[in-house]
């Protein structure tokens, strides 16, 4: 069963809300499809540039709209999603550079296929989305990373490997490479499909990509769905 | 149960495609859910101008995925969804004025409840978004209604009455309207549920608004799938 699992890029970036959505549905249904989950941490703030896309935050029905839809989602999700106390600050002047350096090292160093990279990923999410805390400082990132278990000399290590031109390099790759497959924004979905790269962005199409592969949406939560089978 | 039943409230405008599904969703669900469903003519221009809003298809990665979307919701809505061949001069410079006046017109005369309203728009979605055919000339009006059984008479006094201060500003109105409850695009349901007034936007938020109003998501096709039950 193995060789026939169908691969999906999952590219996303910690400042962006949806793609926590999409992170947690996707490492859900890791368990659930048949498919092999790879993550691939890029830079929403170079996709945006490179697309010439503004941030719907700019139109203000929008964003009044994106809250109420993120507080909806969080509940039906489950996913403890609460905006930062200054939204704009937090995502468009602190942003998310430094801390997607992080987990591309994180990613580097990673021996245990992801798992370290998805356990810091959403320990930056509950910080800067849940808990309205920082996630630019190396205090912030060492905290984010020893929640998780690394140790202080492994955190040292990821830390410095973050600031050299290989990390920064990569980031910079996986970003025209998510530029490449037609983003526009994050999270952004690859499948790949009887030799067909399949994109679906945004953490709304999950229903049309299970179709994609050939799989069934079962909800947020498909655990649950598939206990009651 | 009548009384019981909730109403949801649907703005929409046929040069919009995302209206179409959430359209053509809306009235497949209306059997199926316990709703009461309003239809609600509205003018995108309006509300892209009244919101500050930019059509997506600025952004070049976004124009292309959109089309890419639309050919894969066509096939998994089963709606015969298909681009015109210039949709830049179908929707910006064309644009659906006068088919919005002419539905508005349709609905004041409509005794039916709206079933020719109902009718004269999936026929005029039929036009653009089908059959690459105009929408925005009294001909083409008159031919849509003639499609869907309206007399000659009954035509030739719709299109005057389209041109009359009562029905233009009964557009702006909705169009208002529609704006005061948050839109910054269309499609956009407005859920009144216990009291209060729940906005969604767009074509991707069905199996959400199913949730809010107490109801089951069961796909595109909601009369097949109950029809397995």
């Amino acid at each position: 069963k193995m060789t026939s699992r169908k691969v999906v890029e999952l590219f996303y970036d910690v400042v962006s809300p949806y793609s926590w959505l999409g992170f947690e549905i996707m490492c859900r249904y890791r368990n659930v499809w048949n498919i092999d989950l790879k993550l691939r941490p890029a830079f929403l703030g170079g996709i945006m540039q490179g697309a010439g896309n503004k941030p719907p935050a700019v139109v203000p029905n929008k964003f009044k709209y994106m809250n109420k839809d993120l507080s909806r989602l969080r509940e039906y999700f489950a996913i403890p999603l609460h905006p930062p106390s200054d939204p704009f600050e937090a995502m468009f002047q602190k942003g998310s550079l430094s801390a997607m350096r992080f987990l591309v090292a994180v990613q580097e160093r990673d021996k245990g296929g992801d798992k370290q990279v998805e356990q810091v990923s959403r320990e930056l999410w509950r910080r800067i989305w849940s808990e309205d805390k920082d996630i630019t400082q190396p205090a912030s990132l060492s905290e984010a990373a020893m929640e998780v278990g690394l140790s202080d000399s492994d955190i040292k290590e990821l830390l410095e490997l973050s600031n050299t031109h290989e990390i920064k390099d990569k980031l910079k790759k996986t970003t025209q490479e998510a530029l490449d497959y037609g983003a526009f924004g994050l999270p952004m979905m690859v499948c790949h499909v009887n030799g067909k790269k399949e994109m679906f962005f945004g953490s709304d199409r999950f229903e049309l990509m299970a179709h994609c592969i050939g799989e069934k949406w079962l909800g947020p939560e498909p655990e649950k769905s598939t206990a009651k089978l």
